[in-house]
């Protein structure tokens, strides 16, 4: 997501590190240590203007959530709606989603989401890809033996190599859509900015799948 | 698919034996000694009018296939094809598909097709879909290990329910398309009578998975 640069977004991140962190790695192992409560813990990487965890944090008062995101200008918008919220089971992180497992002891993460990464449609980079094997090992380092990631995306070709990607990995599908919005199984959707402004232009793709308990 | 009875199916298929199967059971083990030469064998599950199993038979004269089919008057208009073809690389089967591990022998079948089976959308017919644990196991048992099906649809909420069935069940995915005929990667895309007429209306969808060589 290409934004302009907000000269603010650093001053105003410095002023609510309640809410915000910038140096994960010490961190690592003690994140509920940043809640007033101790609760399962959700993480999404890549959070963008952070619609999705902000409402996920509001709906769920009985999870914990961390939003990570490398764009400041991004997570600076993201951190004026949770700074708005008031909520108090959300943190956000300003980092690079990608070495996750460098901040997160195993198993401290209950759940990961993946929400409209960027597709990489070429060949030769496919590694970046956030479903890549690479990241999914990354992500198993962080989750408990059954830990679950939940990848949504309207961009067919990435879906396409993700489903592959994560069969192919082991990992056991809970739950596949195809038009996530025209779902009639009453499964959650939460939605972000992008999937609000673009989700009439194609369907809307979703994976749910857990990594096996024997990993 | 309904179709109108057609009084000459029955006559038609008696007489033309040497293409056409009625009992296969006593053929298992054997069933390369209907065809001229010995080569690889491919079944579609469901052939309908036929158009699949006999376009793929021209296409690929190196390998053996056979349609199977339960409706006598599709079977027969299936048969037509194949005896208008003069090829001898194909043999039709009128029996039901699911019991396939009735009548071929473990490994007897190299790969396996499944063409826009009927959906049974309802959950308490589950069971009887086409790529069902019960039916993935038959499969499994006529198939060498890493033996593969290819499955395509244009059922949203069957391919949903397959790629979670076949995922389950731990075969591997090599391939998935969320619109086939928009696909650019050059996969092959021998298409049915159903196919044709129906695919301005939607994508079409397929996965190509094999069995874990373990198994």
């Amino acid at each position: 997501m290409r934004v302009r640069n907000k000269p603010w977004a650093k001053d105003y991140m410095a002023e609510h590190t309640d809410q915000m962190v910038v140096e994960p790695e010490p961190l690592m192992g003690k994140w509920q240590s940043r809640f007033p409560k101790e609760q399962p813990l959700y993480v999404e990487i890549g959070t963008g203007k952070g619609q999705f965890i902000v409402e996920m944090a509001k709906a769920h008062p009985e999870n914990n959530f961390i939003g990570i995101e490398i764009q400041m200008s991004v997570i600076a918008a993201a951190l004026k709606k949770v700074v708005a919220s008031g909520l108090t089971n959300i943190q956000l992180v300003h980092t690079d989603g990608e070495a996750i497992n460098t901040f997160f002891a195993q198993g401290e993460v209950a759940g990961l989401y993946l929400n409209f990464s960027d597709p990489w449609p070429k060949t030769r980079h496919i590694k970046r890809r956030l479903t890549s094997p690479v990241f999914l090992a990354h992500y198993a380092d962080v989750l408990p033996a059954g830990g679950s990631v939940q990848f949504k995306t309207d961009n067919r070709g990435l879906f396409e190599y993700s489903l592959g990607s994560l069969n192919n990995f082991g990992m056991v599908f809970d739950g596949v859509w195809l038009d996530l919005h025209a779902a009639t199984d009453g499964v959650e959707d939460i939605q972000t900015e992008y999937e609000q402004k673009f989700s009439s232009k194609g369907p809307i793709y979703q994976v749910i799948a857990h990594f096996p308990e024997d990993k």
